[in-house]
């Protein structure tokens, strides 16, 4: 794994307040979905695409990750990291978020929201490429 | 946003399996803990740094990213990234691992573990220090 040489946490959990105070907290959400099973392949696409675009060109939209559950797949979890809320809201309006919204409303039997805070976000400090 | 200058994505859904296949995909789980909300700042506080060493220490330990649910803050949950199956097994067996599992066995009411597929995971690369 050489590509991954540096560590970068993000903490922001109730005991580490103090020392985080001075910086505006993330927006971290979980989206929970259940898709039309004849869709999904259909929806992983464009939720591929959605994703990439969204973090590659807003500067606030620091991170997001999807998977789909193995015991049943058309279930799919996001966890989704944003800058502050105005960066948030931002990315509801961004034209690839249109986009992908408009495109899969017909894909998605279900749509859970659940609003979090961050305890610790900590990743390995990638260099500079996509996998 | 500064210290946020690049993006790296990881890509790893059924759609994508073609343009990844020469790289071994990551094992990615959920976690969905439940704590005892008299042992939940002493939770968080160990959590904590268990994750960060985790990330800092562990090759293979490619992220963990930890959030309480802000409708019941007792309820926590884990999106963890592994680069292999041998390195998640790895990381059962460190230290820091063992002494959380040890420190918080009278914390966790239930545990559950949710064994998943990455879609796409996508950051955006910090610079080498954390928040």
């Amino acid at each position: 794994m050489s590509h991954f040489t540096l560590a970068a946490c993000l903490t922001l959990g109730a005991a580490m307040q103090g020392a985080a105070a001075q910086a505006a907290p993330p927006v971290v959400r979980i989206a929970e979905l259940e898709i039309e099973p004849a869709s999904l392949e259909a929806y992983k696409a464009i939720l591929t695409e959605e994703i990439e675009t969204s973090v590659r060109v807003e500067p606030g939209v620091l991170s997001l990750n999807a998977v789909s559950i193995d015991d049943n797949p058309a279930h799919i979890r996001l966890l989704e990291v944003y800058a502050s809320q105005a960066a948030y809201e931002a990315h509801l309006k961004a034209p690839h978020f249109v986009k992908y919204k408009v495109s899969t409303a017909g894909m998605v039997r279900s749509l859970k929201l659940i609003s979090t805070t961050p305890i610790m976000l900590c990743a390995k400090s990638p260099a500079a490429h996509c996998m």
